[in-house]
């Protein structure tokens, strides 16, 4: 999901009545970003409060090149890694998460060995369908240690040609299920719904209701599924003591005229970092804690939700304590003055490289990158800057802008269209603000950088017959483990 | 202004709390439309319903070329022509305009012959400072038909090297004193305050306080502006009689990193036919008649006020009735239903070219044109579309399109970034609709193409010695008049 998919981010067609409740009950970020511009990575992130190059959700095959877990990645989240459920989990909440995992295929990555108690969704991405031939399985969904059955197939159907599945429907009311059974003791839902993504696919009741197309209708069904979720809140009597978060995992795929959200102003989109590839909604929500209506306008990210808990729930990393990329937003959440924050800035990965770095209002382009020709060839892949061009700056390969790099100030120019002219003294007292920040995390980084855990593939780790398959008659030829160097080109 | 430069259409910083409390109060247009992509043409559409090519407020020397009232020009708005101020003054109403005019030069088109009972602004742009050797005089500022003052000199100054300016206070207290003096009759005030206009600039207060940098510090201003009238309207006991509308004429000055506002997620911006050049914001606000926080979708268009306003008066318009473009917006501020409505169109011309047409969601670009390499090197322009390009679209030279029309939805691709095939069905059907929407059009313009009034230019018609310049002397020298041909190149 893009910044700009939600009425309260200006979306044009205003069709998330759910949501934008949301923020007017709650506090609204307008400079929230995920921790990568794709989705394993930033998921990863979420949960341990650390950046990719930390917890291992990257590759190093290339330099600066994307990577996600696929079902054949050989890694994942490794152990050693402390997720907000594993933390939670010590202080007697029951976990649940609900819809797309995805942050690997080691044992050790699966959900419940990573502090959650029930897992009913995918390890894997929406990809597929896949027929008898192809690569891959059509991804199995667990219940769960168990497959209970297949995206696309039986009651996990996603109807291609008609765009229409329950997939946000199911999610859903398993989310209501759970707060149900949960109402009277401490409990953590990660709703990870996916209805937005590739292949996006809405309930039928929405079908050709947006103005917006079919990426709409399903934005329409993600937006019904999260008012249902806040209505059983309410009626459980839970509203009062329950803390919300809504946000998005990376920008839209932008290269979709039908099929990709919106970005809104910001340039480029998912895969990119440019601020349309990481900029997103971020919404706090817990009345009479967290202000109504207030609009935040700190840089504030992904990775901050695992402090932020910490603070709220008392809870404690495991010792010796991990480097945290983040800082808990408490203070700012219950309306303390924005200096009450030590850190506004944003680091903006991909793969290996550091390729820009936002204090302030002040961005620094090191590298920059917009796709490479490769993935522009890719039917699944496409343009992610459709329409813009900036020469040397949006480039088909890594351009190194280490020498000087390329400055915006983002309140003035939130396009980055208009890069400030590095004979200026507001260039060069920013940039050396801004030098010195991104040195200090690259001094952070010694001896905490993770294994790359996306390097290497075997087709052997898919879906083929995940425990309980034979249970539903769906378990499939395991083909001979081979282990392969995996080429990245997006 | 520009479609996102308030908190209420998404802009970023979230500045203006008074527009976006309108906004809450009334209802918010997320299709609404400047009448040109320029600003004298897209006003004196406004005051009188009609398009430029009808009213006259275009010129003749080049296809498609745009054009607008400059000090020198010989043109305006034509006696012929009757504003709302006129049909509005046939019913009682005492009608006022404050700060900007700038619909020509002509003694027909001045203020106080076109329905207005009182002036206080100026007839121009807010061009200058320009010292004694230049081709005009700083724009002279009347009160009623009197000259007070000069803009830039006195109490009108605006220092251009600290961005500060008390013009738009000094707009809001005049609008104070006459709501308070005509609180018992009613009113029509057109407050036209210009702030955002190039050079912009802003009250001392608010200098430096924007996150949006200057342009912001502007914004804000503005805001506090609405936010001064709007409250008096309560303090005077008229907010449940008093119909008001908030818009701008046309898109933002997008080529100015720190001094234009912002077109969203559209394309391109100010003097283009372009979504960006002529989406605008538009909110309606009357409490308890006009609902609170809706949300309306249907294309409308500054030229609908007219009728808009007739409807909700009783007005009529003098015999024979000159056809309008636009259409009364009641039935949809009242809560009836869309197709309550018989249009929803827009037509996007670029001087005597029809260059683009509107209907529902779909839009044809008969032809685009970006901007000239002429007006690119001239310092007070730059390019519309930065950062932008499209091939064949996003031009230097006008380009004609009507063999293929470029076809794009506008709810599923607002950011106009992928064009329709041509060889699809829809393409063809939503072609031939909108095609006889143009041809209808075109049919209603036979004997009602108004006379070019932007053709020609006479330095001596600048304001150099208005009625009232010898009582504070402010007097200059008339040059000799000539006549000549104006050469249009944006």
């Amino acid at each position: 999901m893009g910044y700009a998919d939600l009425g309260c981010y200006g979306n044009e067609a205003r069709e998330t009545p759910n949501i934008d409740k949301l923020a007017e009950e709650g506090t609204l970020f307008t400079d929230f970003y995920s921790a990568y511009a794709t989705c394993s990575p930033s998921r990863a992130s979420m949960l341990t409060g650390r950046l990719p190059i930390r917890n291992g959700l990257y590759t190093n095959n290339t330099f600066g090149v994307n990577a996600v877990d696929l079902p054949d990645s050989t890694g994942g989240l490794p152990a050693e890694e402390e997720t907000i459920a594993e933390v939670l989990a010590k202080l007697g909440y029951r976990n649940k998460v609900i819809g797309k995992w995805h942050v690997g295929n080691l044992d050790e990555s699966f959900p419940l060995n990573q502090g959650f108690h029930e897992f009913f969704g995918s390890k894997d991405n929406r990809m597929g369908p896949y027929t008898e031939d192809d690569y891959y399985p059509n991804p199995p969904v667990y219940r769960d240690n168990k497959m209970v059955g297949r995206y696309f197939e039986r009651e996990f159907f996603m109807d291609l040609d008609t765009g229409e599945s329950n997939m946000t429907r199911i999610w859903t009311e398993d989310a209501l299920v759970f707060m149900e059974e949960n109402k009277d003791n401490p409990f953590f839902l990660y709703w990870a719904a996916d209805g937005t993504h590739t292949p996006i696919v809405a309930y039928k009741d929405f079908l050709g209701t947006s103005e917006r197309g079919h990426y709409g209708d399903v934005v329409r069904d993600l937006d019904f599924g999260v008012g249902q979720i806040m209505a059983k809140l309410t009626e459980l009597d839970l509203h009062k003591d329950t803390f919300v978060f809504f946000g998005s995992d990376n920008g839209p795929a932008g290269w979709k005229p039908l099929k990709g959200g919106s970005a809104g102003p910001f340039l480029c989109s998912k895969t990119t970092t440019f601020e349309g590839g990481m900029r997103v909604p971020g919404i706090f929500w817990w009345p009479d804690v967290i202000p109504a209506g207030k609009i935040q306008r700190i840089p504030t990210n992904l990775v901050d939700l695992f402090p932020t808990i910490l603070e709220i729930t008392g809870g404690q990393q495991s010792e010796p304590k991990k480097v945290l990329d983040g800082q808990s937003l408490w203070p700012i959440l219950i309306d303390q003055p924005a200096n009450s924050l030590k850190k506004d800035h944003i680091f903006y990965y991909r793969g290996t490289g550091l390729y820009a770095v936002r204090v302030g209002q002040y961005k620094a382009h090191y590298w920059s990158w917009n796709t490479s020709p490769q993935a522009l060839e890719d039917p699944k892949y496409g343009d992610p800057c459709p329409g813009v061009c900036q020469a040397g700056f949006i480039t088909m390969e890594q351009t190194d802008h280490r020498d000087e790099p390329v400055l915006f100030h983002l309140g003035r120019d939130p396009g980055e269209k208009f890069p400030m002219d590095p004979a200026t003294e507001e260039y060069q007292t920013q940039l050396a603000i801004i030098n010195a920040v991104r040195d200090e995390h690259l001094k952070s980084l010694e001896g905490d950088v993770g294994y790359p855990q996306l390097d290497y593939a075997d087709r052997s780790l898919c879906g083929w017959a995940p425990p309980g398959c034979d249970e539903i008659d769906m378990c499939l030829p395991v083909p001979e483990s081979e282990v392969v160097l995996k080429e990245w080109y997006i």
